[in-house]
């Protein structure tokens, strides 16, 4: 039987670490660090999202300056706004809640953040820094994800880990990560041909792609450390990507659906705007 | 016994396409298109490349403007050479032969160019646009790589693609350009555990490691197709890192050293001071 790895403790113990260094960086710059989040549009999940991050920024005695824009805002207007917060030296870091409306283009508003406020690490100066294997900021989940698996393994060394989902927030990023620790990485798609038998190669299994019980037994190895990024409501219920209760009774070490990654998530948010507060 | 890819043939029909392209954007601009090459020291091998490259671009109607460095050169003086560079609008690329002598900072330099200039698609932010899957300079020799594949296999949806060496030039960006490409791609390295068991799933295997022979008939899948990508110098003769004589008797195409990637490298390079003249 599996130990679970306890993403809600391992959070909580950070979130210790990282409410200390916020407070004290707030003495030495002589103000409050702040987050500012922006909001496009009405979508009831990235409401409670942008609520969840606001709430555990003022927990930790960091501010934050939510921007709501509503449905029409045009491109314009939101390079505007993200410019603007740019320029603003008491803000930290600057989040843009994702998905945006679809009439919006992601990539090229997030190209507007300066990449040194870039708290989701998705800037693509950022992400190529990452992908060379040089400091960045980080993209939050899978830092997340990273710091899970070193819970449970010192050493990645010739590991064997295996992706499932190819996202720019999760899937990608992970591949320089998890090669950076030495590990033999795979990263699969939804195309992958016989998935099980890639899978079922994973000393780390690492699951993102939002399909709900998409990760069944025969999918993983004995013994292998199983990630579940995947979050989805299934029947009123939130489900990852990994049939948990089977996938338990096989994997040496695996995240709960909630309580695993999603509590690491907001942790390292937090944790990528202290460390642009330090770099101010 | 596998089909020979011969990079040579591929290299000589893209010049054609490519020197009829640079000579109608000369007449267009008015002007050469101008290729800078900074070379720094006396590495042998790298006097060699430059010279190749700029023999190359000659032959296309490319012109060149090679700025040898003593290896004395410090990294403020490397950078304001790039800079000036950077702000010359008669030149179109510029090309930083690696390796840099020792004491100088080669991801710092290459950071220096101006990201519209940077035509071996090494700057960050290049980097992290192919990361992202958006358009950009791509590196030469994996762009090189993935029209080999092309050359033997339409769709590569599903194909299952193994790429052993992590270097920022040609195994990292892999991953991204074929995973764009709907292949599950595993990113090997020198720390891999049982090489052979993981190169022997490969549909496509890429080797790019520079360990002359790496590769046996045990590494391969019957029917593969195998691009070598290393280049070393053993005995007095050019090896890559494929056992090619015992490799092709199992794989379906092949590359050959020299001969194989070497000439697409080349010839990629031309292509993207080609687009980088066509976007000023």
């Amino acid at each position: 039987m599996a130990h679970l790895i306890d993403g809600r403790l391992l959070a909580a113990k950070l979130q210790q670490d990282l409410t200390t260094k916020a407070h004290n960086l707030k003495i030495k710059l002589g103000r409050d660090l702040c987050l500012a989040v922006i909001l496009v549009g009405n979508d009831p999940a990235s409401q409670i999202y942008v609520s969840k991050k606001t709430q555990k920024a003022s927990e930790m005695g960091i501010s934050s300056r939510p921007h709501i824009l509503p449905e029409t805002t045009s491109q314009a207007e939101l390079n505007a706004l993200i410019n603007t917060l740019n320029k603003d030296i008491t803000i930290d870091g600057i989040l843009l809640q994702l998905p945006l409306p679809v009439y919006l283009d992601r990539l090229e508003s997030i190209s507007q953040i300066a990449p040194q406020k870039d708290i989701d690490g998705l800037h693509p100066i950022n992400q190529g820094l990452l992908f060379q294997g040089r400091p960045t900021l980080a993209p939050c989940t899978p830092q997340g994800c990273i710091q899970l698996i070193k819970s449970c393994c010192d050493d990645l060394t010739g590991a064997h880990a295996v992706v499932v989902g190819t996202s720019v927030l999760v899937g990608r990023p992970l591949v320089p990560m998890l090669s950076a620790l030495g590990a033999t990485v795979t990263l699969a798609n939804s195309k992958t041909r016989h998935l099980a038998t890639i899978t079922s190669q994973a000393d780390i299994l690492i699951s993102a792609t939002g399909r709900a019980g998409l990760i069944t037994a025969d999918h993983v190895k004995p013994g292998a450390i199983v990630i579940d990024v995947g979050i989805t409501r299934h029947n009123g219920k939130l489900t990852g990507d990994v049939d948990f209760e089977a996938v338990k009774t096989k994997a040496s070490f695996i995240t709960p659906v909630p309580g695993g990654v999603g509590p690491m998530t907001i942790m390292n948010l937090m944790a990528n705007v202290i460390k642009t507060a330090e770099s101010n």
